[in-house]
């Protein structure tokens, strides 16, 4: 039988695993940070007439450029933002990818403060992008002067930055995202997918865009509006970061479907977002009670939690899956990450974290 | 105002333009090789009730790996493929670039005989694999002996085959690609986007991959299925090609909407693909019209045809804009691509030919 290594990958492939959280069949799922509401009846209602007016023409091509759907997602956004400034892809994934494909590939390199989405990297590596590590400070905290000072030693070509951090759940100071994008050579890429479940008074990259044209703000429809299954990331940026990436796009990426079907949520965004604030309440019931439970635990401003367990993390993952509730082990030594989701989801968690001690 | 020249793109995309056909509003669109035939009612009814299976669900990620789908397709292409030997994305672009990204990118080369399909350079230079445009031979034939010396001289990682051949319509000897897979040091991978079209008794590489762990056909859902707005392309392999494109596969790329539609139009291929033989008789048609009018016209195994206009492509392509009829430059000197559709689209194009001399 022909394995793997006895193909032609490419050597910094080799010995590689495919990048998943495992996909188990466990009562209380709180691994990947998805939204644990169902879509509401009536957007599961619009979805489907808004799929169905698309089905008889579906021997056609898409719309290349999703101008509707970009010009949604514009709205949305606020800020000022027009079509122009808005691109849209099968998820956040698939816009990174895009802008390391444009702005980043081989000789070039980009930076990320770790630990953060774990993807960076290995879509830095799937774009022939240099990684470069840089390291947050006390607490998993990032200051300015730290995120400069990485900056300037390393002088990349394209930096990540990740407010709300994932895996940690901090929202990045402003003064980091300005500092960072005044030192940067580069385009500075700063992924908010959880920005909606921010604290009150975060402040959104997006503010900072106009007068920046090498920042780039990248979203996903994937956490806050529950739509992990439709797959729509996007980002708010330049036009001309939009013409950029548009260089390397895949023509036609973006199905019929997905572009109706994420025009539909993005109608009903009332009904979707409902179920934010009640996801922050579980959040900052977890933090808290957890914190009082004695466990250290980072600030969160996303729909997911980081604590210390008091262990070894991978001993701890396997005893609360024993227990039927399915957490993340992001390979941080010490430290598990769960997810926010209904009240009944943290009890269970929070039962089963009783076993741990 | 920022330009495009202003932001820090990688040299070899500047002064690009985003790869596409124009999208424009004629009443006869024989341009992007999409099957003109909408999707039947029957059809239309079962994958929208396959879809709104989906949608309450939708704030869970889908199957990260896309099973029951690839199990569908591998049913369908038959050759006892199983699961594992099948793998889909987002068309056969993003399987392209999937592969030149595990098999080709930064140090490696990819070699196409050209005139071939387009976005075969294209997909090379967004994997930063480094591009060599073989020969094709006489009236855009290839012999083994032509591909064989081509693939001996540059030694590249991997070989694009495509059969039936775009722009040029004709089918690959089985024996060209038996001579490239002995002959090659890497991958070879046929990409067979329009075999269902195929004159009869063309042989698809599909009957080639046992023993070949290094050969990948491609397929797509967007030509014969009349599928081309739900995006839906996929390979058969090795196992371990399909192991070596998961390592490099965005997690989820795949959406929930996406895999139900393509998994209900598989279901109903029957009444899908019986729009096959009308459109293999109104290619068969446009050849031997356009030969008893005179122009040299190519063999055609696909759901176009590549014909010499006698002057300029460019200003032939005009001509029959102007009477309604886009068809595809595809920046051969001399010749144009239409693609075969409805008898009645035949009749407008026939028609408009008329103005060319």
């Amino acid at each position: 039988m022909t394995t793997l290594d006895d193909l032609p990958i490419r050597d910094d492939l080799r010995g590689l695993k495919p990048y998943g959280a495992p996909q188990l069949d466990v009562p209380v799922r709180l691994n990947t940070n998805e939204n644990s509401y169902p879509v509401p009846e009536p957007v599961v209602e619009a979805i489907g007439k808004a799929l169905a007016a698309e089905l008889r023409d579906l021997n056609r091509y898409p719309d290349r450029d999703a101008v509707a759907l970009r010009a949604d997602l514009a709205g949305y956004l606020g800020h000022g933002l027009t079509v122009e400034q808005v691109w849209a892809a099968n998820g956040s994934n698939e816009i990174q990818q895009q802008l390391l494909q444009a702005f980043g590939g081989p000789g070039r390199t980009a930076l990320g403060f770790t630990p953060a989405y774990s993807m960076h990297p290995l879509l830095a590596l799937g774009t022939g992008t240099g990684w470069i590590p840089a390291a947050r400070g006390v607490d998993f905290g990032l200051t300015a002067d730290e995120a400069v000072a990485q900056v300037r030693a390393h002088r990349p070509d394209v930096v990540f930055l990740c407010s709300p951090n994932n895996p940690t759940g901090t929202a990045l100071d402003p003064a980091v995202v300005a500092a960072v994008l005044a030192e940067a050579p580069g385009m500075v890429i700063v992924d908010e997918a959880y920005a909606e479940f921010a604290r009150p008074g975060t402040v959104s990259a997006l503010a900072v865009l106009p007068g920046h044209p090498r920042l780039v703000v990248t979203r996903t429809m994937s956490k806050a509006f529950g739509f992990a299954g439709g797959r729509l990331g996007y980002l708010a940026a330049d036009p001309a970061v939009v013409a950029a990436v548009q260089l390397v796009r895949l023509p036609y990426h973006l199905s019929a479907l997905t572009q109706a079907a994420a025009r539909a949520a993005l109608a009903h965004r009332d009904a979707l977002l409902g179920t934010v604030t009640a996801i922050m309440q579980q959040r900052d019931r977890i933090v808290a009670e957890l914190r009082a439970r004695g466990h250290r635990v980072a600030d969160s401003d996303a729909n997911f939690v980081l604590f210390e367990v008091g262990g070894e993390q991978s001993t701890a993952w396997r005893t609360l899956l024993d227990a039927g509730v399915l957490v993340r082990d992001v390979g941080l030594p010490g430290w598990l990450r769960v997810t926010a989701g209904t009240p009944a989801e943290t009890d269970a968690f929070l039962t089963a974290m009783e076993k741990l001690s």
